[in-house]
């Protein structure tokens, strides 16, 4: 094994220059305090990660970072070179500001001016998918109870396939209940889903869902601000949910106990100016206890499918115009046959004419007709590898 | 049989002077059109009912009502006399405005300018329940589908009963379902429920609930702007829900439709100003989705028990304060003796102290002790009878 140099390299595994010195240095950062430490974050943003790095290294110029000590103490741990090499291990990447990929929500947690709120230093992603898309898709974190009921997780699942058929990217925290079933029917749905878990991205957390996970990171990503090999605690559960809110336009409680971590994003969620949305059930369920005082005693908007969410979220929403009514109304005028095929076109893969005559079950020339039709109206357009779905119609 | 005199009495059984000649030629001209008839209902309060009756009989002083030949061909039948006979028979007497027992909330009708808004010309009142105390006490509706689920009347009549035991007058429809759960809830608590029928209230609409309507007469009141012997229909039923809707401070659609008659008793409700409440239940529930669409599309209060509404239509609520909270604060604060009393301690009736030692099974000089506190801290008062609870306090 090569020594690391004076900045704590080690060629070949190490930061080549000096924007990926600071990306190693936050990231090593990341494991000398709790997730959402002010104080450090604070420290980081102004000086950087680097001499951030170095000053609680060597002890000097640590002006400014109240309990310099604490961090200090923990500092023999932060080592970039080792960090690196866990990262690349875990088949993952580390994100920090200025990175494309690096969602301005985030940058809205440095506001809040509540303890353990910070920005993440560092985000893990592990994943082929680019977390870029989340600027131009609409992002809907769908959160409950662990020992959701049926109705829960059936009510989650068709909300989570509805939205991700639409281009919606679903955001969770990877656990069983509530969770699990908006992560899967995301993942059923063809659809981009993101976990975002309170250990490191190399773990599986629950151990029951590491097929799940890995199938998420196949398909969308698996985030978190706690560096590789680091275990879960229930605090760590509570900043993960700061995350989850901050990466989303809006976050859906679909069934939560009175005290839950359910409501605790929401909380997050309030506090980012998200749209906080809350699934009703039985009142005499008390996993519907949670969302029912979320709308009644917090303000959180009553949703009860993926319409609702996406009048919410949308753009269209805003605007004041009813995607629910407006879509609907715009389908009516479509003939049956495009209505048909429309239809049978997936949210986001291509198809030929002929595969669409076959699904929908007509002549071939009634298809290319009815795309034709759809796509002089603006529902679909040609791309090479076949047909597919435009955006969503104002 | 007495001929009639001029002014349409027949001796013995006709109204005795001026005022009672004004009732019931309003009674008699309620038989004249439509309920919510605004024309007529305008040129009743302008004139008087005794002139108006004269009016529409002989042709004259009929200048500014509209339509006026409409009404004349009916007005054979309007008899004062034989209406009063009828309402005798029935057991009823009828209100009108000026009377103690007339609710100020109908006259808000007047306001609403749209058809068949009109208030109401007189009301038939069933029952030896006088409906003044319906200014002191929280008047709510409970209304919803006659094809409830039980889910839906389990709600309901949890909702009715709590409500009724907490001195809350419930108000309903009387038909299948929702509305039945409600009035037996309320019934079953020992308190007042007033059924408003689109029938006249000698008529037990529908035939199945002839019994109830019978014990509502005796523990509250059976009340109809119809005059006895009338028949309900579509219209009379949707004029019928602007009465439940003035008659209350709020009303609660428990299960309904998405077009359904309880979504337009709460439209009524919204028009005048009413609070509107809405009880959640599975998003997989069509007859939940209409109270689910009035919380998202018109902006109803999710509401999940009788303290959630409490909150809304009592003073308490207005006042900022949380009484589901404020009332458990104060209540945390009683010794367990007191505590165990006071809820040994039935909402309506009075109970000695040795009755309410056995009830919690104290000795007699504890629950003296315990009840002594309690009157002290204005829980309960000595009454004739008995003790009793006061009032909620604030």
């Amino acid at each position: 094994m090569t020594a690391p140099d004076e900045a704590g390299r080690r060629p070949g595994t190490g930061p080549e220059h000096i924007e990926d010195e600071g990306r190693w240095a936050r990231a090593a950062l990341a494991g000398v305090a709790e997730p959402g430490d002010c104080p450090l974050h604070d420290f980081v943003s102004r000086v950087g990660g680097a001499q951030a790095l170095a000053a609680l290294r060597t002890g000097r110029g640590l002006a400014g970072l109240a309990g310099a000590e604490r961090y200090r103490a923990r500092i023999g741990d932060a080592d970039p070179a080792a960090v690196h090499g866990q990262t690349v291990r875990a088949g993952a990447r580390v994100i920090v500001p200025g990175d494309d990929e690096w969602m301005p929500g985030l940058d809205l947690l440095s506001g809040l001016g509540v303890p353990s709120s910070a920005p993440p230093l560092a985000l893990w992603v592990r994943g082929r998918h680019r977390l870029t898309d989340l600027e131009s898709s609409p992002v809907v974190a769908i959160v409950g109870a662990r020992a959701a009921t049926t109705y829960g997780c059936d009510v989650a699942s068709s909300i989570a396939y509805d939205l991700a058929e639409r281009g919606v990217v679903v955001v969770s925290g990877a656990a069983y209940g509530i969770d699990g079933a908006a992560h899967r029917a995301a993942l059923a749905a063809g659809g981009t889903t993101v976990a975002v878990l309170a250990c490191g991205v190399d773990r599986a957390y629950p151990v029951g869902h590491e097929a799940m996970l890995e199938r998420i990171a196949t398909q969308g990503a698996v985030v978190s601000e706690a560096p590789p090999g680091r275990h879960p605690s229930r605090s760590r559960f509570l900043t993960r949910n700061r995350i989850i809110a901050a990466m989303s336009d809006g976050v859906v409680v679909v069934e939560a106990a009175l005290r839950s971590g359910a409501l605790n994003t929401a909380h997050w969620a309030t506090q980012l100016s998200r749209h906080v949305m809350a699934v009703p059930g039985p009142v005499t369920s008390a996993m519907s206890a949670g969302p029912h005082r979320a709308v009644i005693d917090r303000g959180a908007s009553l949703v009860t499918d993926a319409a609702d969410v996406l009048e919410l979220v949308s753009a269209l929403g805003s605007g004041g115009q009813s995607m629910r009514r407006g879509e609907e109304r715009a389908r009516d005028h479509l003939p049956a046959d495009a209505l048909a095929v429309l239809e049978a076109l997936p949210a986001r893969a291509a198809r030929d004419a002929g595969q669409l005559a076959v699904a929908v079950g007509i002549p071939l020339d009634a298809a290319i007709g009815a795309l034709g039709l759809l796509a002089a109206d603006h529902w679909v357009e040609r791309a090479t590898t076949g047909w597919r779905r435009l955006p969503r119609r104002e």
